[in-house]
């Protein structure tokens, strides 16, 4: 029998959400989303993360021109901006160190910090909706980083990963059809032949979805979607970005 | 009021499981478990991870050893392993690039499928333990990446980010206190002065729990404690592993 809850209900039925009521999300609301995400798996307890809520008009409307003129980052009800945060760490650390080495530069850590902020968000993203309020993970605020930074004021060894808008939702798209799960579950090893051919049925599968979706004006399936993403270089800055934060010298 | 239900519970009681029972967990339940992981968001579409489900017994000795011995990666009935996985994008691209550039190598795109597994993973965390059961991250797979990429025949454009058991909890630990809300959650802006404060209220509470839990034995507050870990190199290797396997180039 195939298992079921609540809470699997919930996780299978997101969709991202990019139109928003005006309906506020309390204070309450927000601490508990927040408090759901510090509950999520931490590497060795850093709790590498911050999380930024742009409530004033200003900063927000150019939040929303640096990642891109997206209207909802400036309709949603709350605005989120997650850091990947060693910064805390370190200045914690300090005191502790007696001038001695520390490798808080490390590629390691910043996947450790890039990693927990990702868990931290998810949780946030999963409790946000099991209040009924939807979501959508902002990439965008990568593509100007560092004027993101600076807006907010952000230390070295603090990057944001991402925005997160959060508010009642005034529209819901359809679910978006994922790659068939023999494509990403291996087993005991990694598949390539597998995995390929599952692109294939997925290919043909995102095709209907885009064809009903623009009522026959787009049929691309997900294989040429991701040539033309991968063929575009985007957010070239990232790497020297990150090292001027003190993030991945070695 | 507080905010309450069934999943916010379920997330608040998250805590890591390093004992099992023998009870196996059923093929339903993991398709459940990764069918949920697959509906996390995603970066455009991308779904930039793939997942090792890990049984044969030879291939869990040896996956424990590298990643420290840790009995319960060989007691857990499922042993999962994260990857990054820009190798299923880049071949499903390649016969539409036409021999075209392509930036699969780049900073934002190991960003991209990091970030990516990490929120399919923490739906994959939550699916679980909605189930009934526990689960533990495993980092300490990147301590041997390479030999833990040979072993699971990982190609090119594939890390291996963390490990994940799963299974019937034997025991629970008690919860780990977090660091305050307002170490975290800052508004309009980074607030350096807070969270360094909130620090140090947590150093408190983080020694009388560690008191508690080890009978007196230990009482190091969390900054002594981070301060250990950044002081220590740790896997120092992982900036040449990532280059080697086709990330990070520029």
């Amino acid at each position: 029998m195939k298992p079921n809850n609540e809470t699997l209900e919930l996780l299978n039925r997101h969709g991202s959400v990019r139109q928003y009521k005006d309906t506020p999300v309390s204070e309450e609301q927000l601490a508990a989303i927040i408090g759901a995400a510090q509950m999520a798996s931490t590497s060795s307890n850093v709790q590498a993360y911050s999380v930024i809520s742009v409530t004033d008009p200003g900063l927000r409307s150019q939040l929303a021109a640096l990642a891109g003129n997206q209207a909802y980052i400036e309709q949603a009800p709350v605005f989120l901006v997650w850091c990947a945060d060693l910064y805390r760490l370190r200045e914690a650390s300090t005191p502790h160190l007696a001038g001695g080495n520390s490798y808080e530069d490390t590629t390691e850590n910043l996947i450790v910090a890039t990693v927990d902020v990702a868990l931290a968000a998810q949780n946030a993203a999963v409790a946000a909706e099991s209040l009924g309020l939807g979501i959508v993970y902002i990439g965008g605020i990568r593509s100007k980083i560092a004027e993101v930074s600076e807006l907010l004021g952000l230390p070295e060894l603090v990057y944001p990963v991402f925005g997160m808008c959060v508010g009642y939702p005034a529209a819901r798209a359809g679910l978006r059809p994922r790659l068939p799960l023999q494509a990403v579950l291996h087993h005991n090893g990694y598949d390539t032949a597998t995995t390929l051919e599952q692109v294939k049925a997925y290919d043909e599968e995102s095709r209907v979805y885009m064809r009903e979706r623009t009522g026959g004006a787009n049929d691309t399936p997900w294989s040429a979607m991701m040539a033309k993403r991968i063929s575009e270089p985007a957010r070239m800055q990232m790497k020297d970005f990150l090292q001027a934060k003190g993030f991945l010298r070695r």
